[in-house]
């Protein structure tokens, strides 16, 4: 263990992130996240609110086991006039956590002495009891207690003296963690350093935590101005995520806190090295861009352009760089260079296993072949099987496993004979398999014309590759792309495959038609099955 | 006049903003923005770089002339072994300024002596000898000089007596402003603000700037901090635009420093009413989606959700909004999610301006419906057209446009006679337009099975709804949502549609057929734009 200063980290991307216009998080996306943040190395993950929707229930019924993170249910402090012990919303959460070991229960009440008169329309000082009562209640169950205190910083501008009894009340009653939250996100970070002093007069800090939102793009700065007043712990999301402009961003705190300030969190230099990774993990669960200007994370952050800046940054990149990419599991991108790209290229090569010397003339082949297809709209970075196959292709690897004359497709909707409305998606297939036949044709339905096509190049090649029986598609991703020169959009598909024993790998299509680019990404899904079951070529 | 301090804004969005990957102005772009950025109140207003690129040179050479900003060129300081007068570059800058009345010239220079030994390698004593004779230059010749302090902060750390000696310079020398730059990004809110109150102990802050990029997400907090410490004038672009992850968003810091801080800028309540126009301005001339979580003028960043929350927003919407979303000529905005009960459907309805009474039993239909629709899948927090569909059918009070009797969408792909892979998509649409046909044919051609359908549809509509000309789908979202049994996947469509001249709106469609769901999506869209138009069916 190093004498750093502890911070604790608090991930509220599966509840906080969770109110995000536009998310909608499953329960199986929720325990993938889960578990990556658990591998992270994050201290508390909060799964959601149980009771409060199916989703979140769902998650509690059946929580991921982690290794090093403690599980935390978020709930309300107890409604008025009934004890803690017979409150349905504080029993919820204790179920909830039942028999989950080191379980938290982070409880949110409020600190503003205005909400409490006009949202709860009850005494202030019942509201105390409130607070403490729920928490002294969590902890005789047996739950590590947590209080969020809404609106504690405009609370405090208010009234301070009634914001202070509030958190105190938590702090006796047995919390763990006393959390002050931005809720409505406009405090400014030489306002949060200040209340927080003012609090770690009362509590001490390594009992204090801070949780902020992004009204004026100061959730980071005010995160690290509490740290800097006292507290040691901070809550935040993936990637910013969160209702309104969002919470305060763990993947931009992480490096800050490690590589900065002198900190230790939970996330050791190899967990570092994976927030590349998992900031594009959660984008693609959201079926969103990633951010290319996000801080250490994006695909710009360490982007320099041609010239002489460029031979200065390889000379002396500390004098260019504030920290090295590869800390935080990114890369140096040198725009505009032949050099980036071979070098990208190799390492690449490198990731998927393909060993070639440097100074191959393949490189050079496949650097402008990946080139090609960049500039056509395809996204090698979350495809790694069509790198890997585009890689062996151009190395002249991958053997050609079978060959498409033609597809067509046929979607049909219409009122049957019964009055019902019916939905008919129909596919045929004609293939080239060497050594078995010239001309495949196979037919069949679908529900969904990819799916349908699928089926139907299946049902063709299965006599010939058993190794495809099983294979089953999970995700379907689909954006439209306008290229630079703005004339025309062209549609990108991803494709994510797996077996029902192995690991899914992910495709990538493009083409003006989504149906002909989602055929791109099938093929190489196909060809990736085989190529990794260790087909061989029926031919003579 | 206010007798509150005053902050001096310097935009570089046309210069450092161009500077991002993947951003390309055209002199027309540079010439339109600087007209927004003139009209909004920013007091300085960088062109680019005379002689680095055709694109300056010619936004140089008839450059926009404004009524309040002034016009600033960016330049270097001269180089090594030449007078100023007799510099190349900085004769550059004259020309490009020349007759441009009050204009500025910003001179970026070296003041990390590790840069000057190894960059510049000169003695570190020249090095002041560039600094100060440039900027003497530029007043001779009666612009107003500015230096931008290139790896000040770098450079202060490394050898803070060096680093204050080229400032220093910069200022005898007869600068305006001496800004502070954090070229790499690196730096901490709280290191910025203890270096620029040292530097103000030999420079008057009222002519101390500050330059910060987003690398660690603090650029904005590093600005404010500088403020803090003394400087009175920030750089900075719309957007947060820049190289890697970006500069100082000047449309985050205006209403925070007017609305929070208590300083006057030139943005005056009129022009701060103008941010969330000028912020898509920069986004549609880029041909970016806006980002919906901004601070103050992104779409989700006064959204509400949930049920108690929505009402106590309604009752006392200061309690709940760090300022008021009209202030930066935003609005509020309540999302409908399943979270959502009656109060929240009857928020959103009168957001869209639909008045009915809370009482009224169609409301208690209307909610039932949204939560049918959410269980199958459907999402309203994105696609409001969608949701004041559903509303105003269920209210009755939506005219049916046209009935789809049938559709086919077949696409193809295969080798034509000349040996050319050929993609093909056409459907067929069967409709009933109400007073004109009951059973209207058509069909059509497109690049993909949607725009083939959408094609189709407005083929067979358009002469009974010429409304429907123009209309135009700008992008096409797919997401496969696996429901909570778990036993059929289905997949959600999102389209945004436009017309030449208005905003565009958002509709969703589901269901197991990817081009079935799309069809629902595209139905909403007509639908929606034909009410939007105030079209009437054509009816006896």
């Amino acid at each position: 263990m190093s004498d750093r200063p502890r911070i604790y980290l608090y991930d509220t991307t599966l509840r906080d992130g969770a109110q995000t216009q536009g998310v909608d998080f499953t329960a199986a996306d929720k325990a993938a996240i889960a578990r990556e943040l658990d591998a992270l190395g994050i201290d508390y993950i909060e799964g959601g609110w149980p009771g409060a929707n199916p989703t979140d229930d769902a998650f509690f019924a059946d929580p991921p086991r982690f290794k090093r993170a403690r599980l935390t249910a978020f709930g309300m402090t107890r409604r008025p006039g009934r004890s803690a012990g017979n409150d349905p919303g504080l029993n919820a959460l204790f179920n909830a956590t039942d028999g989950v070991p080191g379980a938290g229960v982070c409880l949110v009440g409020k600190t503003w002495d205005f909400h409490v008169d006009v949202a709860l329309n009850i005494p202030r000082g019942e509201n105390l009891d409130l607070i403490r009562d729920s928490v002294a209640e969590t902890a005789a169950r047996g739950r590590e207690p947590l209080f969020d205190a809404e609106h504690f910083f405009d609370g405090y501008k208010a009234n301070p003296d009634y914001a202070l009894a509030c958190v105190r009340a938590a702090y006796e009653g047995g919390a763990r963690w006393v959390v002050l939250c931005d809720t409505n996100g406009g405090s400014l970070p030489h306002e949060v350093e200040a209340i927080v002093a003012a609090v770690a007069r009362i509590i001490p800090g390594d009992r204090l935590g801070i949780h902020c939102h992004n009204d004026t793009e100061n959730a980071v700065a005010n995160s690290l101005a509490a740290v800097r007043a006292g507290a040691r712990m901070i809550q935040g999301t993936l990637n910013g995520l969160g209702e309104r402009c969002g919470n305060a961003n763990l993947i931009s705190l992480i490096p800050t806190l490690s590589l900065k300030m002198g900190y230790e969190t939970g996330v050791d230099g190899e967990g570092m090295r994976r927030l590349v990774h998992v900031s594009r993990l959660l984008d693609d669960r959201l079926n969103r861009a990633p951010n290319r200007h996000a801080a250490y994370v994006g695909e710009s952050a360490f982007a320099h352009k041609g010239g002489l800046h460029v031979s200065a940054v390889e000379k002396d990149p500390t004098s260019y760089e504030h920290v090295p990419p590869e800390a935080v599991g990114n890369r140096r991108h040198v725009v505009v260079s032949d050099q980036a790209g071979r070098s990208n290229v190799l390492a690449r090569l490198r990731e998927v296993g393909i060993s070639i010397e440097p100074g191959d003339p393949r490189v050079g082949a496949l650097v402008e072949a990946v080139k090609r297809r960049e500039f056509e709209g395809y996204a090698y970075d979350g495809a790694e099987a069509s790198f890997e196959l585009l890689a062996r292709r151009t190395l002249g690897t991958l053997p050609d496993y079978f060959r498409l004359i033609s597809f067509r497709v046929l979607d049909e909707r219409r009122w049957n004979a019964q009055g019902q409305l019916v939905t008919l998606s129909e596919a045929t297939a004609k293939l080239e398999v060497p050594g078995v036949a010239d001309a495949l044709m196979t037919v069949a339905e679908g529900n969904g014309p990819v799916n349908a096509l699928d089926t139907a190049l299946r049902k063709a090649l299965i006599p010939a590759y058993p190794h495809l029986d099983g294979m089953r598609l999970v995700d379907y991703k689909v954006r439209i792309l306008t290229p630079q020169d703005g004339t025309k959009a062209v549609t990108r598909v991803m494709i994510e495959t797996r077996m029902p024993d192995g690991a899914p790998w992910v495709t990538v299509g493009v083409s003006a038609n989504v149906i002909d680019a989602s055929f791109n990404a099938l093929f190489d899904s196909i060809t990736y099955c085989l190529y990794r079951a260790g087909a061989t070529v029926p031919t003579a």
